[in-house]
């Protein structure tokens, strides 16, 4: 049973994403991968959001370019914690997206991370910090991988 | 019965959107003005949206500050031609929201308008010239404004 | 006889509004190409949009890198709507264009759609939606494309 | 026993972070408010992150301005969730907080807000939402805020 | 017989295109104002920039904000120097006037000033080291005014 | 005798440059191009513009980037007409540059064109401009190149 | 005999140049305060840059807004360290000072502080560091600021 | 016994590192490189500032990119002067380490360089005018190469 739930906005972003999964494994958190897009496909993310928290989800993380709507979507939809990772998948190379994910309204944050790979990488140690809280397993396996990158 | 709605993310931003009104007065276009959020609101959104072309209306408008996505997600649920007006609610002064609504994925168009006061006209004016293009009396108007301002 | 007019401000954009070109046949809309330039050819601008009306057109697609003056100097010469295509052909990468199209002063807008190809493809599919209001084949058309996005 | 530390870089920040402590109240969370600053009392920010875990809390919340290195700087010396508040209080009027916020390298994450006021908001709603996962009373709460916000 | 036509997008702009006529007046050079807009009358603005040499105008000054394509098509009717002002008069506050003034396609120059007050009085002074060339009286002003800033 | 004084802050600037170069000798515009920085060598720019006028030089063109003090840095030295070409040379790809040559205090006019190598060719058509005010073969020229530009 | 030259471009900077000044005397570092311009002023620049350390000074505290070149001219002519302080004088408020100031081309550096009052100050605690390095009382100062600073 | 302190965020910023030592060795400036960051190794970050100043060091140099707190942090531990080099490593290509590097709050300077390259080469360049302050051989290694460029 997955507890997060990784959502790209389109099959093109899959390397970027690829990035957080390869660390969701690293730290032995159950995940599953979805492509559905807050605007093409809205009744996808709508129903998705709905259901994450019955499936046992417990936190999303959403991968999105251009005015990158899909962390908000989710966000507005369900009230587990969202992490939002801005991608530079438009021509203005991930400032739009940045802006699109940050700059929620009062009453449905998104937890921004930073544009691209950086911010794929982090949205999974993010998760695992949350995950942490009440995971000793997991919390061990991020407190060893910062251990081993103060030590590297 | 409407043809064109006007929709605002909050109460907030009513002063903006008074002045997309006016001007929908001024053409004596029909219209409707409602108040919801795609992010706090978006089942209202999405009802709304699904239902508005058999209600008659033929252009939305959408009118939001931030990471702006009711633009977006209007024309997520419904293929009736969407007009955006960012605004600057937000301390980045409507950069954001300008991105959000403009930087639309492809398959999903919103037409971005701009910042403010002056795109809360404009939005008018340009659901006047859609709904021109089948309507003599609002295309007439239309012209009437033009002529006008050529001769000011 | 054309429904819409694609106007490129240079040859060289013909890349990019190719990908406007290819989605108005997929949506079997009647169109014309031209290459003016709102700054180097602005005769042959206003004529063309002085005369786009009685010809019969009912969009124009205006696609532009820079200052991008194109779509707002048809908007200037005709009441059809006008939809923008903010290129990144000069050096700062489509910011200085989406500005250009988007902040268009009261009483003349142009709809911005995203910069580059996105906005390129968008132009096509929001002419499709503006058509579609009144040409069922090409709502149809519309609507099978957001259905097959939405199964894809 | 506070679950959030409410942190702001400068006491001239206190109004903004009001907003966050206001709504820390209605969901019931327990909180802790503190003044220091990354640069001006770096081993204060170091000793209180070293601790925090320990003492019980669960959530840090960050508020600064310019080059806001507060979220990241707490965000080194633990391995608990950090939301980060951007805050206007430079000349540049947050653009400058929010790229420092959300640009955070592999390995440890900042959760981004918005800038300024709604930010302040949102860190504690995103601390409820991550609380939520285990403390069922402020889920509720945060649930019943959701539920207003859609009824109002 | 004016050798400088100063014209402003709109009646709005005039306190800081007044700060142009001001400096116009104490080099004592020939000027004349005009207010017309590059979107809302074009067909002025095409009239003014054609007949503009043969009526003994030798340097245009445009004053405009926003999309500001005043200054560009002016320069597309005519083949006289033109001197842009960027105005902050849109909610973007001259960023957007700046890029479009500057951001010119290869072929049609303008010369884009700073935005607002300190590129009215710019203007000025540029119209003065054009028509300095050949107006012994205008360089003398313009040389003396220079001499002042220096000893002030 | 050159008429105009084309003046690159880095040999490195050198391909940009051509374009300017290449325009000018298309309209038979007398040239001399010269190597100088504002901070590497400013005694030799300074010496360059106190004696830029006595050598019959009318028009001096700056190419810089980054911090692109070179064209206010002639503009501060002498009374001709300064066109300046912001380039993309530094890792901020030309808006420092555009920046520091439009944002010019006031009295210190500098003419501002398009980033990089759109500037650069407009930099020599509107030394065109200006010299064509009283150099009638300069103007047939110019006045040739938009006449072939409009019937291309 | 002053150690610190402290250069603003205009009078009207004055306010700001004050904050400053006021931690210059808290340090007992001796300085003097000079208006002269990059560009209304060369002259008076150079010569003052060229003289500076043979009087005895250390380091050029240079505060300059828009294209800000005064910072960068000053070094140019000398190789003591220099300090830049962007202002927000400009419509563009900073931005373009810092770009300026901060993108210096190699070979002739300048240490950029933050916009502002912010920086105002900080150049004076960069002063004093320098300073400190060889002058036992102004490095006793500058700690007992700092030591002040974390004890407040 | 090094006089500078070159610090890098990541092992792979080398290359523009590089770019500071080659200058330092040209110099004949003592110095060290390191690879330490702010974010993952704050512990070494502190105990290197800490001991700094009696290790005989002078002058420290940080590069990074992203958020780039590394200038700032080593500040915050240290009175010696800091040279801060914003790093173009992350998607946002430099603009957030610039901001992040020189938007520092009063009393705890940073002396921001151009980004990248550019800005490596200029902190060596920097740190030479400081320590030439007090060291004759430094000073006149400066004035050789500021000598050559006038000359090249």
């Amino acid at each position: 049973m997955p507890q997060v739930g990784v959502i790209m906005g389109s099959s093109s972003d899959e390397s970027v994403v690829q990035e957080t999964v390869n660390i969701l494994e690293q730290m032995k958190i159950d995940y599953e991968v979805r492509v559905m897009s807050a605007h093409r496909t809205p009744d996808k993310v709508r129903e998705y959001a709905l259901q994450a928290r019955e499936r046992g989800i417990q936190v999303l993380i959403a991968a999105a370019g251009g005015s990158a709507a899909l962390g908000g979507t989710l966000a507005a939809w369900t009230t587990l914690p969202v992490i939002g990772i801005p991608l530079a998948s438009s021509e203005l190379k991930g400032m739009d997206a940045l802006l699109a994910t940050a700059q929620m309204p009062p009453g449905i944050p998104v937890a921004c991370m930073a544009v691209g790979a950086w911010g794929a990488r982090n949205a999974a140690y993010y998760a695992a910090e949350i995950l942490g809280l009440h995971d000793e397993q997991v919390r061990q396996a991020y407190e060893d991988y910062r251990r081993e990158l103060r030590e590297r």
